[in-house]
């Protein structure tokens, strides 16, 4: 069990209708190290600033996370983002962001980070993807998720990073547009016939999908009445869904990928319930698996012919 | 088994990036009995022009769809539509409306018709809603359909009609603004304090969701390759659902709604692989049985603790 993630580590100032929290704790790396610390031991590969403190890197470490490659650059500021979502918590606006030191980000990761079993490369420039890719050439499983800034201006690129890796999880409207095909089931067939085994499309509100050469599968979001904040909640579902495959220890098949949703489904989840990390950071496994079970039953029904 | 739907029946002239048609038999009514045939038999009421001819009845009669009273208004003409669809299907477009006889609309029900089981009013004025409702006192089980025009300009009357009921069948965006919640969770809720047992909320290509005071339960929408036009597609589900409602001859306890749930859910994506009835139209109910095991395989997942 060894998983590594190369993301962002950011602060975010974040407000919604149900709150508001100036530069918490963020960045894909970080939700997703969060997320999969549950299950195993999770190596975020990431740049930090001078501004970022023991306060963060604590919030890591009492999780478990290993921040050895958590690098800090002297002299240097952290990514920032500024955000605010609407009443209807689908729509986001971005009013600030600040690259920081993650501008000039080149992975640097250790003998440790190289070893893992299991890799996810969250959204940075597919060219430095392809390069932590080709360091890490023992994973048994590789991730990769993207955005539409780099289908615009990388998409070659992308391209040649998704044919390398063996799962690709992004929102359903980037597989349309990367692929230029209305219907998602196309989208994620020409997804794979680049080589992925697997396609999870996020979302939102509504869940996510895989798709497998073996067949279809879909979970609803958990049913939530109070939603304070989204953000991370697309990180939170990789680090639920890549941690639960890293603990795994029998053959990658369709019924781990369909629990590993399932736990992906349950740690975005909880995600959202509070701002930033602050309900991860809180959360038990007994809550987890209690709310995995309850999915189990939300979701379940008698396909047998009955009248 | 008796089955009433009051709605309109109504010619569709559709574009979408696949295809077109001009004047093609639709309307909520007709998408709903066709659906529904599978199950039960089926009486539509509604008003058609001088327009509607002996080909567009056979498209219902071949169906056992029984038209007693789909009434014909001497000098009158049909309620007609037309619109256009996106290449993202999920973006439509009215073009033209033209109520015809529909707008003088007062729901005539024979004897038969008010004898129903179950009850399914379409999207009318809410008014009507209720006075149809009041004739079939003896149902069993009564679902509506609404929109946001009647959110907007009949509120009370919708209300009233809402609580008239035992299940309200509408789309995600709609519930939401009936209710002034963000969570669908909580609009489910409120929507059941008013006195229905069950919410079957809509999301498109989304799939659908039902909330009962029992819990909540989901199912994505059957992916598809091929979607050539999405209209009926909710008309549609909705058939499906109260077809199989009214043809379970026991309790219609959580387990029978979900089953509901999913034969809704074949059905609409039935309905959207053609040009409005014609998918339907010469659709089996062996395919419908294939599809829902399907349906069953593509969400099973093993919720038990596992390594």
């Amino acid at each position: 069990m060894a998983l590594t993630v190369v993301g962002s580590i950011a602060f975010d100032s974040v407000k919604t209708p149900f709150g508001e929290r100036e530069r918490m704790l963020g960045g894909t790396a970080v939700h997703f190290s969060l997320a999969a610390s549950f299950f195993t031991e999770v190596r975020p590969v990431g740049p930090v600033g001078e501004d970022f403190g023991d306060a963060e890197l604590a919030v890591l470490t009492d999780r478990g996370v290993v921040v050895d490659d958590v690098e800090r650059v002297t002299g240097g500021k952290s990514f920032f983002w500024r955000g605010r979502y609407e009443y209807d918590l689908n729509v986001a606006h971005t009013e600030d962001t600040q690259l920081g030191v993650f501008g000039e980000f080149e992975p640097k990761l250790s003998a440790a980070s190289k070893d893992a079993e299991v890799l996810f490369l969250a959204n940075i420039q597919p060219d430095l993807q392809r390069q932590v890719r080709a360091q890490c050439n023992g994973a048994r499983f590789c991730a990769l998720d993207s955005m539409n800034l780099w289908i615009d201006t990388a998409k070659d690129s992308l391209l040649a990073a998704i044919a390398e890796v063996d799962c690709v999880i992004v929102n359903d409207a980037e597989i349309r547009q990367l692929t230029a095909e209305s219907s998602l089931a196309r989208a994620a067939r020409a997804v794979m016939e680049r080589g992925p085994r697997a396609v999870v499309a996020k979302q939102g509100e509504y869940g996510a999908a895989l798709f497998t050469k073996e067949g279809f599968f879909a979970l609803p979001g958990f049913p939530l009445e109070d939603v304070r904040d989204p953000t991370g909640a697309g990180d939170s579902f990789a680090g639920g869904f890549l941690g639960y495959i890293d603990s795994h220890e029998g053959e990658l098949d369709e019924a781990c990928l369909r629990r590993a949703m399932g736990y992906g489904t349950v740690l975005a989840s909880f995600n959202v319930e509070d701002f930033g990390t602050e309900r991860v950071a809180r959360l038990s496994r007994e809550e987890i698996d209690a709310r995995f079970r309850q999915l189990g039953e939300m979701t379940r029904f008698d396909a047998l012919p009955a009248g």
